[in-house]
């Protein structure tokens, strides 16, 4: 139950089958359901958000409420405030909020089958592995954990508990995204020879998790894993080596890398220049091929994704990423549909962050 | 008369000034004429062009017709079948063709006033020296030298001979540069936090002299000046550090860098992104500023420039940058008007330059 897809061939069958599902007329209803749904025949799946900051309270549990195959049916919160307040808005039962003490007796909780982590990112692993022990499948939040070998901990534990890992890269559900996978991974204009791309924000906080490197933050955690993601999805291959500059300019950010530029050099020749950081605000992805172009801007939002190529201006429906998502790993975990993006997407993403790192630390090119 | 305009302070003065230029009327006539040009009244300049390529035929010899300062005075080649075709075509007296060996006799022809070397860079210290000593002020393209110490010979042999010295950076009287420069410097969206700057072409070539590293060669040495100008003009600062990657794909190409990624750190905190190469085509310039964002794509092309910003699209006219550049520093020849972009600013540029290829050299940052 590896799920492992970014073989090039089977990755290349994926995106095809997957462009199909983004044409079909189904997907333009409005609703985030593809064709291959047989909804309302089976039971609901039942999703436990783990973690209620700013992304579980404004983008997955009203995603969930959008959803087909899925529903929110638990919390698990350190703030018990939040729990009367989410119990309300979202009619869940007492029986299926938990605090991080009692969390393990979700086992025994046949409403949830979902365990979506949305802590930060130095928990990934401990609750990750927990949810798997407990017998429940673990959507959990990119980063996938602080570092590789904590990955690969997290997907022993899951294949371990014959349990189904996915990493919440929701742009493998964007229409642009996808299409830049097409156009890159089917060389449509070629081989891509080079990517251009960057995903940041002028970050103002003074105290964020975000900004602790023991918490798992620093930019390349938070915000460098898109246009690496993007590197890796473009070209579909694994870079070779890696070289990375850390910057740190401001006062509150001098414990993490405030921005973090790297470069990627991948089998086939293609040469990424990346950049990420808290410093600015920017994202774009470009793509230069042998005989094209293409171009998203902006690349990585939840929404208003913008993208045009040699072929003229991209034309896509826009889809509720995160609903697309958790309804399509339901289904795998109904229906046994394969992962889209499983947990060896996280640990591909965070051997380069490692090696990425390492460039940083030793002002020299690392070898992957 | 070093003409150093790079001083912060200075440079925002100058700037002005070229911003109510490109604002006039006279800007809009359709020439390349600036208001403070005193049309007619006195002697046209003549220009020799030394090196009659692609970038003096298709590009120099043309503009030179639309200037209003300058003329095609001489020309100097190594090739004598285009001394016939030049001198039937633009009207050429023999008495000004030169080839490379009696190049110096140009001394004496008073008609010759500016000699513009558009030799392979390897060439350009020994003509511009030879130029200077012959009495000529000097026009010569980017890149200025093989390195920061020809450039430093170049400038101090014009100021020996008290001529004036420019350099080929066209872009510096383009309005979409010259708004980017504006934005940038006047810090109109508060300081500029990011650049991303891109300049590459897909090459062809087998056996061009861009291939041949002791003719002076390779991606960074041709397009990568660009990004590297763009860098400098939109923060009006000189960068302190570089970190550089040089790669190699095609078989041609293993004698140069085939494509060079290159990140510049500068005293204001600004760091830039920079990428070029002769493996794909691409040509963007991005800013992100505290406040706000600006952006030109295609930037560094002879035309066809598009520019955005927070405050919406650019709108400027398009002109012939060669004859703006041409047009004006045969201004300053004539009536002792500031140069634009002086000696000194190519030697910057090759400072950083002689610093990123240690970088590549050694795999490691290199501080300026």
């Amino acid at each position: 139950m590896t799920n492992n897809n970014t073989d090039p061939k089977s990755r290349r069958a994926f995106i095809k089958t997957a462009a199909l599902g983004v044409a079909g007329t189904a997907f333009l209803t409005g609703t985030a359901a593809f064709p291959y749904y047989n909804r309302g025949a089976q039971k609901k799946i039942g999703y436990a958000l783990v973690g209620l900051g700013y992304y579980s309270t404004d983008l997955l549990a009203p995603a969930l409420q959008e959803t087909e195959t899925a529903y929110l049916a638990g919390i698990v919160t350190g703030t018990p405030s939040k729990e009367k307040v989410w119990a309300e808005k979202y009619g869940i039962p007492k029986k299926n909020i938990y605090n991080y003490e009692n969390f393990d007796e979700i086992a025994s909780n046949k409403d949830i089958d979902i365990v979506y982590i949305v802590l930060p990112n130095s928990m990934h692993r401990e609750f990750s592995i927990r949810a798997a022990d407990a017998g429940k499948h673990v959507l959990c939040e990119k980063p996938m954990a602080m570092n590789a070998q904590e990955c690969r901990e997290m997907i022993d534990a899951c294949n371990r508990n014959n349990v189904l890992l996915s990493i919440g890269y929701r742009l493998h559900y964007d229409p642009y995204n996808m299409e830049a996978m097409r156009l890159g991974q089917e060389q449509v204009f070629g081989k891509v020879v080079h990517i251009s791309c960057g995903a940041a924000f002028r970050n103002s906080s003074k105290d964020h998790w975000k900004l602790q490197k023991k918490m798992g933050g620093g930019s390349l955690m938070d915000m460098g894993v898109y246009p690496l993601q993007a590197a890796r999805y473009v070209t579909g291959e694994e870079p070779i080596s890696v070289t990375a500059q850390g910057y740190s300019m401001r006062d509150p950010f001098h414990e993490i890398n405030e921005a973090v530029y790297f470069q990627l050099n991948f089998p086939g020749g293609t040469i990424a220049n990346l950049s990420t950081g808290f410093h600015a605000s920017f994202n774009f992805l470009l793509a230069a091929a042998e005989r094209g172009r293409f171009e998203l801007q902006p690349y990585s939002g939840y929404g208003g994704i913008k993208g045009s190529s040699s072929n003229g201006e991209m034309q896509f429906p826009e889809i509720n990423q995160q609903a697309a998502h958790m309804d399509d790993f339901a289904f795998s975990v109904r229906d046994g549909k394969e992962v889209r993006v499983p947990g060896e997407e996280g640990l591909k993403d965070m051997i380069v962050v490692d090696a990425a790192y390492q460039a940083i630390a030793q002002d020299c090119s690392v070898t992957i």
